[in-house]
């Protein structure tokens, strides 16, 4: 993790006993002052206590602390469920002294179990008493479920004299799929920013990135993005020029996180961009690349380091939308594997099994009907994807 | 395989030398005489050149002998595919002295290389040599790829005093969606019936079996379903009752077929009815149960025998149509597991274990919103299927 402390930020991570195996499961994230924020959550129609939550408090456009616990995702709790994720809120806002509407919540694990709130309420002392600028390693490491290692970034950007910081953590690893991947994502500026706008460039930044990945196709029911503004690095967004420049370092940001949420997913080797162009149109290039993304045939030649386009031409044909097999053209990596419909031969395999035997390359395809482009990250489907998904709760 | 050879018909399969394996891989089927055909075909846009050969010779109605290859797709292999598609069906209606557009063809493993249509020329006397009416069996095996055992499947029907048959064989274990499943399908019956009619109770009988299955979500490139009908029974459909008694007959062997090719799947080890009703509609039924059936989260808790509702709920929540996850029940079997969107605790999930343990059962969500009622069937996501595909090739 290459993460720099965001100013106006305080974070801490802990154990509070929630996951069953005694790591870090509580995270916090307390700003100095009051903080404007922005906030994208999941499409399911089945949305977690913490998402309903949030969404109305993220509406009033001003916070001032996340809650955050992985190891129960206190989802299909019922009401209960919910009086337990306005108790999660209260309890900080009493404890920290803040007023309990700027507090939000959120939750990751597994589904269906009663959240054991009284766990949060013990471990919350030693929480607020550890929360350091330095604390955002902990808050990363207290949210992660499935994840390999912790996910965080920070990014330095400039509105002409003044720089200013960009620092997201996230986790996720598996039901992850667009319409913002199964993942918990907390991004943190020092810019001072207006709610609105705030919630325009989140909004821009989540279609770049999290709405581009996939592991497993399954929207799960807490995605939350939250995007934090304190305010104390003085820059503003006045200028449209400031509002581009505060743009790119945040969707660089955020889709470098996004592409560690693949490359870090349940049992994935290979981050793999599909890259497709020449549709009749964006959309058409999108469902491609999706439906390319999603397939389980191409994902598992993927873990299998077989350069079988013949998956990859015929999950291109499924996706519903206009396509000319007769023209198309396949590569991997700079590898032509097609060419108008036609396998390149032997030699081309050959050169294409040293590309997949790589950590990370892409699949490009070439309609030749348009100029829609459109593209995707995706990962292998592995043999531990199916172990780890097996055995979850066990 | 309970199979009894079909009045009319006569039927052998022989190693040609396609598959590497030295097993049957060449399959014919011969008619006495001119039978009525009808045809139901893949609806990817990538299509094998036999897909698009047969597409244009159903067409006409009548059908002599259908020349079947495993080992080889014959697909993206360009216009030199549809000439070796044709040459195919040229070397039968020579050999067999029938019309050459009375051949129909079907092709079907490894996509984009080049047919070794030599050998099937070399191996042609050998089959029509063996041909008989219980060479069906044979038939049957000539047309497997990872199917681990061949599918086949006879049932007698009576229309007024005179019975009739109906004996279909089928493969097909990986790239399976609706749309019709990656499969090949061949169904004989000795009814006298008028190719129109013909074509209406296979598309009828297609739409109750066999897009109603799914084992990863791919749809081939060479999927095809023929029927063929030889009139020897002497039974014929004029009356409406006589196509009722039909249609329950061909429903019958088609749904049997379908469930089997699941049950048989690559790396399937149980098969699941995912049964959805009190939807808005039968359309937004089958979205939710298509959903279910293709999540592989579902599917990988299958394989764990783990009571995972939380992703059943969870992937009927992303399937894009109305849902109120506070009137969702779930069943496992003829256990409640979720009541009104919220867990039935910890013995229903006991008892629900000993539900998944079995190899073949249903999963029943009802959303208490409308009269909507769909099923599809589907199998588990096995450490196997990951192994087959990752392999298949090498």
């Amino acid at each position: 993790m290459q993460i720099i402390p965001c100013p106006g930020f305080k974070a801490a991570g802990v154990a509070a006993g929630i996951k069953k195996n005694g790591h870090k499961d509580l995270g916090l994230i307390l700003a100095d002052a009051p903080a404007a924020v922005a906030g994208v959550f999941t499409r399911n129609r089945v949305q977690a206590a913490p998402v309903r939550l949030d969404r109305e408090r993220v509406a009033g456009g001003v916070c001032r602390a996340v809650i955050v616990n992985s190891g129960n995702a206190n989802c299909c709790t019922g009401d209960a469920g919910y009086r337990n994720a306005l108790r999660m809120a209260q309890v900080v806002a009493v404890e920290a002294k803040i007023p309990e509407s700027q507090v939000l919540v959120a939750s990751t694990g597994v589904i269906g179990e009663p959240l054991p709130v009284e766990r949060i309420e013990q471990a919350l002392p030693d929480l607020l008493h550890t929360l350091r600028p330095e604390g955002v390693v902990d808050f990363a490491e207290a949210i992660m479920t499935t994840d390999r290692v912790p996910k965080g970034i920070s990014r330095p950007g400039r509105i002409d004299s003044q720089t200013f910081t960009v620092t997201g953590v996230a986790k996720g690893a598996g039901m992850i799929r667009p319409d913002v991947a199964t993942m918990l994502c907390f991004i943190m500026t020092d810019l001072q920013v207006d709610p609105a706008v705030l919630q325009e460039a989140l909004a821009v930044g989540a279609q770049r990135s999290f709405n581009r990945i996939t592991v497993d196709g399954d929207t799960s029911t807490n995605d939350t993005i939250l995007l934090m503004a304190s305010g104390v690095s003085g820059a503003s967004l006045e200028a449209p020029a400031a509002r581009a420049a505060f743009q790119t370092v945040l969707d660089d940001v955020m889709l470098a996180l996004a592409k560690w949420v693949v490359k870090d997913a349940e049992g994935s080797n290979k981050l793999v961009e599909i890259s497709v162009r020449g549709a009749g149109s964006d959309d058409d290039a999108r469902r491609i690349a999706e439906t390319i993304a999603h397939s389980p045939l191409v994902k598992t030649a993927l873990f299998g380091e077989d350069a079988n386009w013949g998956r990859i031409l015929a999950a291109a044909g499924r996706a519903g939308v206009p396509l000319d097999p007769a023209r198309v053209d396949i590569f991997i990596g700079s590898v032509q594997m097609v060419s108008a419909g036609t396998g390149c031969g032997k030699d081309a395999e050959t050169e294409a099994t040293r590309v997949l035997k790589g950590e990370e390359f892409t699949i490009g395809v070439d309609l030749h009907l348009g100029c829609g482009a459109s593209s995707m990250y995706t990962c292998d489907f592995s043999i531990d994807y199916v172990k780890i998904n097996a055995d979850y709760r066990s």
